[in-house]
């Protein structure tokens, strides 16, 4: 099925728990051939961020984290402890948000998100004063996975890593691209294309790898049910052989944030 | 296919052009049953907000709107034509920020976009002077889509008009859900479900509406390839018998409004 037809999701099923090292194209290649398939060009795998994060060990116990007077400062305004506090402050370039109920801060890489991405959940049993941090940097592992793939293949499907994001104005999450290696991120139309009626395409530009990640991370699911990792089939026209600049291409500069 | 497998988004081909007074729910089973497919409960049928706004004849012909004082400045703070401003005034509950390069309004349904979701392309040719408003109650127009395909099938898909939006700090629009009757909008799981090691979830609200819109008006495309309407399967976990609180449920009430 490609593009002309519409597009699936399909669960990569039975991967295993990742830690530091695993290699994670090897499971995706495994849990395929588990499914009876195998990689083609033009296919998107979606990869969950956090076993992403777990194979590249950015594992972090709390009880590590030393906190300065900023962090403290910070945990007090925000009611959260001042060790995660501190790793807030060490993953983020920004604070632009630091109430009780959320802290927005701009990840280094330059994606908005609550807690520069930090997540306590899906941290291994026994092990409850850990955290896990995004990758350093997310399009380079994406582009890592995309070249084990090609080796393991011989295909060079494109990779996104998603992870869950809140937005401004909208409860609840949705799935968005944080690495992308492979995969237009952004479909620029404006005045390239035209309507139905033959006049040019006003100011559109798609989020391709955004409006995949939403509804890969929403097949994934969550916590005991979740699957972290969908193969996706009919965007192949979006795939394209170079890596690309990544998902960092898809973020608003600082100048031209809306909010300011 | 089901969500234990993943979900798949069909393209319902072969669309007539709507215009005042067209029967959607009438069009889209004349779609599937081109296809050889029939409607079933817990399938999600996603609709472009633009067939839905010319079927409901919210055309617009800018020399028939006489803009204010207040539409003048507008226009000229925004370098738009006046008639525009006085449509997005009368569109809008709010106006949050008005540049040359985009006016954020909230409409009258509590959505925030630009342009308070007039588009002013797609529209017929020869009619180059009009302007497509959204739905006055997008909600409602799902629900009575949902009742017209229950009347005309004896099932109950979901049903979910979409648009595409702009997101605060990211470039580019994807696809979010307007109007929604019978899909949960909002899975909150906080304090319900356990994760993978037993654990209570932390914070999660998945914006399910959202995420499945986002894919479906990809896979759509835009302009003279463009198919304005998408069957999803494999998300029935989330159809419901009861039309539900519609897609104004996942708004973020004006006070919990982040960037205040």
């Amino acid at each position: 099925m490609d593009g002309d037809l519409g597009l699936s999701m399909a669960l990569l099923r039975g991967m295993p728990l990742f830690g530091p090292g695993t290699a994670l194209a090897d499971e995706i290649v495994a849990a395929l051939a588990r499914a009876g398939d195998v990689l083609r060009n033009g296919d998107i795998v979606v990869i969950a961020q956090k076993i992403v994060s777990k194979a590249e060990g950015r594992t972090v116990n709390l009880t590590s984290v030393a906190a300065s007077d900023d962090a403290v400062e910070l945990a007090r305004r925000t009611d959260r402890d001042p060790a995660m506090a501190q790793l807030i402050l060490d993953e983020a370039s920004e604070i632009l948000r630091a109430t009780p109920a959320a802290i927005i801060a701009r990840h280094k890489s330059g994606h908005v998100l609550a807690n520069a991405g930090i997540d306590a959940s899906n941290i291994e049993r026994g092990d409850a004063g850990s955290v896990l941090l995004w990758p350093v940097d997310p399009d380079a592992s994406a582009r890592a996975i995309r070249e084990d793939l090609f080796r393991l293949t011989g295909q060079r499907p494109a990779v996104v890593i998603a992870d869950s994001m809140g937005r401004a104005w909208r409860i609840g999450t949705v799935g968005a691209a944080i690495g992308v290696a492979g995969l237009v991120v952004l479909d620029d139309k404006r005045g390239k294309d035209q309507d139905l009626f033959g006049r040019t395409l006003q100011a559109t530009v798609i989020a391709v790898a955004d409006s995949v990640s939403g509804a890969a991370v929403l097949a994934m699911g969550e916590g005991a049910e979740g699957t972290p990792a969908v193969l996706v089939r009919g965007c192949s026209r979006w795939v394209t052989d170079d890596d690309g600049p990544g998902a960092t291409d898809g973020l608003r500069p600082v100048q031209q944030d809306m909010f300011r």
